[in-house]
């Protein structure tokens, strides 16, 4: 790209061989001065990215950064007049490869706050050219592409110095800040394991230490035997609401192999899960839908969503964790949303107004 | 009350003796079924409290049940006519002293999934009569009144069965969900160790370990010391932005001396904290205000906030942290919230958009 980011096109199987013409804006290097300080009271990294204030915030749908360069229409940040799956760095990253800045290694020279520049990788993923596509309504082909890009992206990734995980996620929704309408994710590769995915190791460690076993094996084992839980079975992976789920909606996708990574699937594994993941997805879009038909008291009828991909951290716990998906929406019913208050916000302790089997039997019923 | 649930006045220092006058309602008994369900995957409890999805959502303001119960109007929570501060048990409790369900010990019979009665306890406090206030503008006596509450409440919770954990807060604005927007806040007494709490008390531990010495007593020390972030220095108590600050506004008030929670504050501590802690407060309602005046982009000018009091456990830890006040806005600016999207929700990974030390100086600038 004109400004020395890289860029990356996956193409559908049958798509002929890719000329890349060059990006012709005059774009100016971007300042990339992020700083990751220590949080001495919880323990974690907070990321401190001052200049993503000034990131592009809704644009208008005819000056779309994510649409493919047309002829007549300013050149936007794919050079190419028409693509499948693109990938690229993004502008505004919270975490660059060579953050344009210098930092003590304390701040204000106290060891109480240690603080270094956050090194890693932002880059975004669009899953299509179509500004007004949904993920959930992308043929299963494009989708086995959108994976095969998450798969070479995670191998790349991992391989930089100084990435200990990398996390390709979607945020879906005006109502959870999403600044760009056109259909992309992001994948974030961070240079230290995220709470979330320590959390898991921990539990998954002990669980391992007292009894011999895999924590997310005997998870996935516990659900199929339950059944209560569960919206679809297939052959390698199953879709289930998990037992102590905390928003009002959300399931999770586990292999029932421990591929680590999606780099690790098989290409069967991939076919079901270009499937499975919108198959998903399109129960989601329905779940609020009344008998009187889809939920029109929204502004934007199609729930948001956060759908994120766990793997196992690059250099730790590899054979502790797995691949999953966790797929989450804020909305508790049309027009309304979960907010995070005070319990939750303020000391992590979940409150939840449905139950697990009530949100699986109602993603079960929003079957096509 | 009518249905069974404590009901407590504290008043300014001067009022004449107070006779209760009965709850004349005929209210049902509530239902209080919250459980709470084991998440193996990341070690925390998350509760259940389908009940709440029934629960008063913003009600016009001449049906406000925090209102005094006026002559010629409907009966509301609290029986008198006028109050300085009221306290009582929440009617759609999260946590509840005896809850009306039995569950297994066990979700499907899995000792995966341990699950339990939600017992606790969950109080509202109204901190003012007047429908239309703010804690911001509550005269000190008041202010005095309302920290004497929460001193009392502590202590009488602290003593109850079960309770592990008591955790005075307020919820602030439309933006983050509140429900009732007479100025009130809430008290949750927790049958566990909360997840925030958790880390502080591994933080805490190791710092002692390894140093011998109190983590945030040293916190405060270096804050004193660099001075960068420090807004008001106060004889027993000093305000900053912490070091790792994860919110767009925050602060912190930490008292000089180690007290583990409200009810061990002397009268002094009160005092000051009396005026230190609105004085925060209306800092915060000025943060957004540019050099033309007041925030007007805004539904509502004033800033959402989450105010979280957090104590020492009640049984356990108590020497590893003492009480200190997390004070946060996700408002980043004039009609824009940050939103927690999926680094922070998903992985648990903060990124935040401004410097701590930023933050520290618009809170001092916006000095009355």
């Amino acid at each position: 790209m004109a400004d020395g980011r890289e860029l990356f096109y996956f193409d559908d199987p049958g798509h002929p061989e890719r000329v890349a013409p060059p990006d012709t804006r005059d774009l100016p290097t971007v300042q990339t001065g992020s700083t990751m300080r220590y949080d001495v009271l919880t323990g974690e990294w907070v990321t401190v990215a001052a200049h993503r204030m000034d990131r592009t915030f809704l644009p208008p749908a005819d000056h779309c950064p994510l649409d493919p360069t047309r002829p007549g229409r300013e050149p936007t940040e794919i050079p190419a007049d028409s693509y499948d799956v693109v990938v690229f760095e993004n502008r505004f990253p919270s975490f660059a490869r060579n953050p344009s800045v210098e930092v003590p290694h304390e701040v204000d020279g106290n060891p109480l706050w240690p603080q270094r520049p956050a090194v890693g990788r932002c880059e975004v993923v669009c899953f299509t050219s179509d500004h007004d596509a949904s993920f959930a309504a992308l043929p299963p082909e494009r989708v086995r592409t959108v994976i095969g890009a998450w798969a070479d992206r995670t191998a790349e990734l991992s391989a930089m110095p100084g990435i200990e995980e990398v996390f390709p996620f979607e945020n879906r929704g005006l109502e959870i800040g999403v600044t760009l309408q056109h259909p992309h994710g992001q994948i974030y590769a961070y240079p230290f394991v995220t709470p979330r995915t320590t959390q898991l190791l921990t539990q998954a460690s002990e669980h391992r230490r007292r009894t011999g076993r895999d924590l997310l094996q005997d998870v996935l084992d516990g659900e199929r035997k339950a059944g209560t839980r569960v919206v679809v079975e297939g052959t390698h992976w199953t879709v289930f609401v998990p037992a102590a789920a905390r928003w009002p909606v959300e399931a999770h996708i586990v292999p029932h192999r421990a591929a680590p990574d999606f780099a690790a699937l098989t290409d069967e594994e991939r076919d079901e899960l270009a499937e499975l993941y919108p198959e998903l997805l399109r129960r989601l879009e329905r779940f609020f839908d009344g008998p009187d038909g889809p939920d029109a008291v929204s502004v934007d009828p199609r729930p948001p969503y956060i759908a994120g991909w766990h793997q196992a951290p690059v250099h730790t716990g590899r054979d502790l964790t797995r691949l999953h998906l966790q797929l989450f929406s804020l909305r508790r019913a049309p027009g309304k949303l979960k907010y995070l208050a005070g319990s939750e916000s303020g000391v992590g302790a979940w409150i939840v107004d449905t139950t697990p089997e009530r949100i699986a039997q109602r993603l079960r019923d929003a079957a096509s």
